[in-house]
């Protein structure tokens, strides 16, 4: 793994920041950090990765039995019922099939920022596909939904749960909502720097901005708004966004994931239902194959040496995280500049080749 | 699009004979012909894109409340109920998902010519496959199934509605049936010139003619028809079969798709509707990845600049016609003579991003 | 076909060891075979074309109405509804539906020679993925868990009725269960061959073995079962579980796939039936595009030029069978050593082309 990490840096080039962390069966068996400035206490914002730390906290609700995956959304958010989603359960929205992927006018920062401004903007959308024919990556906006669900239900919000029932009794360095103190060690994103060939390809593949991949990454709002510089806003890191504003390190990452694995949190029933399978295809936003659980991706089809049944979930940058119950690992990485062409980086293939080989050679 | 419309043309060669025309929130902004003999008020065969008007008539009459998209057929048509087939809605005939995209014994010229012809043959039809589990093509005979619909319900035809509602009142030029005067405008369509290298590509890749795509293509007809020569045959040309027998000018095209979403014909639930993808994936017929809305095809798909929601239909000679909403944008494209290897011409995608960037930029 | 055989014997070199035999409308037209010790009568382990075999007495009891597709396979097997599996019927078995691609522990190749230990074992397993999401190759367990339905309501086995009233009865040279005296006949498996390219290709490839494909291929057992060499065990042969351990020759898998439609098996209805896509797309286990009617594989989808329905199923060393009800065509062809990849051999391609244009051009 140190090998793989050291090739990564040197073909990344001199700014490259980076962390890696990785438990096997509860011992922490990687712990590495590269780059300028970069320590292992270091926070950068890992956008989607969010994601699996807000589905952790709707599993433990789940497994508690206040939230029921199959009732309508509807009967505890009537709003939502609008436009033909009166159908829709809370697995739906879970499962990337909801089809309300974003607001036909978009978003500011400000909004992206607040959950419960998404969740009462989308309430009234038309799902811009038929609920039930397909899904597509619910890329700014699913943990909105998802949380509107829990703050109806519970009166409290993902972000409080998170902090009550996660981060605060497990230690850990993963944070939904980033407090003032911890400023200090924030690390901002820094923009991707494509070759002229990678732009070239960019721009051929570039669609629309009213397109549904761009109502979904919000570039149909009419003041651009960068996604590259967001964690960068400190009204993201302040409240959070349960889709892409978690604020963390590699090891908060990797923490989280093995709590969720190893009896800290889920039990096994859970696990196994929240790395189910229950939407795979192509999707209708990225029009790439993808393959989602209940709020996570599928982490064995996307790196096809890992157990079934591994979820978790990526981040635009090039970070990765997701445990593998079959094979007890977690595994956390951050990177602080965006890599080409976003998305989770082909680097992971490598790292988590060798680490599935150290893992299993134990 | 004048300059991309010009090396077009140039890198077809001489005999080269096509129409474009689009219109940008309510204004034509292009409207231009090349080739022998053409004009703007040629007529062409535009094979599908026919079903793009056939379907225009069909959204008008659920927007009028006269037909239920989810409905059994055989409440209004029993003798579709055979063969298992007594559960299919009318938005399951639109989606392409009924199965039923040919007749095991294929059609005559004279057939293909007459939707009650059709109808009444697909009635006992057993689909091809499950019904509810996949979606295909139904290149020559979705017209004719939901045109057997309309006439069940309503006592006339697709064609008698256009007629009515849609090419009379405004003065468009696109026929579903050509009346007999108007003849001398129409150019027969010319059949593809392979290379060599295409023509092996063809061979390779051939379907057999008892396979899915060679039934929905009517190659399996003991009598070959040749598609190429369809609106050819006055019978195509005179009965205008709703799924492949409109006779139009890239202006008609154009101004139909117009007039759906400029407030004249549909309403902006019932465009959203239309344009709402209900079929997504790879087609069981064509093998390709295709997406469906209403009748209509995904033009938001097909063309990732556009946006969500854009309708249309192309046709076999290379065709393409549409409206996205979103963008305000309604485009026609004739051509006569069939491009390599048939169904929307890859010169579209330049024309559709030179369009795009034009209306946007205004 | 005879040019085409022995063009491709060249190819393989001279170990090559295969048999070749074809029947079109009633009558042996192929009947080929070459290679060292090889005679029309040898007996080859045929993998999963065994699930060909075994799926035609599955339709044979649909047709006489003994089973019924709709029905949940708990109502007949009660310990099968665990694990939310109580309303998978016997058509989300035949399609690969279930989602119980293999054990969490694996099995013993003994284990896998007995379908009712792999029946037992499968009963109380979670699904792989959630059912009615997706589908994917049950590769070593379909026939075990379509059997034991099978055994459940008749009290009989699919090897007993394979006996009964195919292979006995019809003097078919295929053997779910290979009695002591025919052994002589019986040639064993020989492993792959990989050039070093082919090698480096299958290990950039490579699934880890608690992958789904791991799972589903039993390389998640602690003892390693190579695969490679299943039929050579007595124990698989003996028994003939209805997956993988059918044996027979090629003149034996053209004869039960021309008795099932040429009027002594199925009826058309039936046929139709079988033949019928039911799952279509990208199978989750192989992690490519497969399509799959009741029991069978589309063998219309892998072969283009072949009719519409065409059923039938490969197997693992290269081997290929099926029958093409529009042409009346029943093919069987079996090898000896294993094909790179594994799977239906790519020179099926050419050799089924070259069949339907003999049995066209007729």
């Amino acid at each position: 793994m140190r090998d793989e990490f050291a090739a990564i840096a040197a073909a990344e080039g001199e700014d490259y920041s980076a962390q890696l962390a990785a438990n096997v069966r509860g011992e922490r068996v990687v712990d590495l950090w590269i780059g300028p400035d970069i320590t292992a206490d270091s926070l950068f914002g890992v956008y989607s990765a969010t994601k699996g730390a807000a589905h952790l906290v709707v599993a433990l609700l789940v497994q508690d039995g206040v939230l029921d995956l199959d009732r309508p959304v509807a009967d505890h958010w009537p709003e939502f019922a609008a436009e033909g989603k009166g159908e829709l359960t809370l697995r739906d929205l879970l499962t990337h099939r909801a089809g309300v992927v974003g607001a036909d006018d978009g978003f500011r920062v400000e909004e992206i920022a607040d959950d419960r401004i998404i969740a009462e903007r989308l309430a009234g959308q038309r799902p811009y596909w038929r609920p039930g024919t397909a899904f597509g990556y619910h890329a700014l906006v699913i943990g909105a939904l998802t949380g509107e669900v829990v703050r109806r239900v519970t009166g409290r919000s993902i972000q409080e749960i998170h902090e009550e029932r996660v981060r605060g009794p497990l230690g850990i360095d993963f944070y939904l909502g980033l407090p003032a103190e911890l400023e200090p060690r924030f690390l901002g994103t820094q923009p991707m720097r494509p070759t002229p060939e990678q732009l070239a390809e960019l721009r051929a593949n570039a669609t629309g901005p009213n397109s549904l991949t761009g109502i979904a990454f919000n570039r149909n709002h009419p003041e651009a708004v960068d996604l590259q510089e967001l964690p960068n806003h400190r009204v993201i890191r302040e409240l959070g966004p349960a889709s892409v504003g978690g604020i963390g390190t590699a090891r908060g990452l990797a923490d989280f994931y093995a709590a969720a694995i190893d009896g800290r949190l889920l039990k096994p029933d859970t696990i196994a239902a929240v790395g189910q399978i229950h939407s795979a295809g192509t999707d209708l936003v990225t029009r790439q194959p993808a393959a989602f659980g209940l709020g996570f991706m599928s982490a064995a089809t996307a790196y096809p040496v890992l157990g079934q049944g591994a979820f978790g979930h990526p981040g635009a940058t090039g970070t990765e995280a997701f445990a593998d119950p079959r094979n007890g690992i977690a595994y956390g990485y951050a990177r602080r500049r965006f890599g080409f062409p976003g998305g989770p980086g082909p680097e992971n293939q490598g790292l988590i080749k060798a680490l599935h080989a150290a893992a299993t050679a134990v």
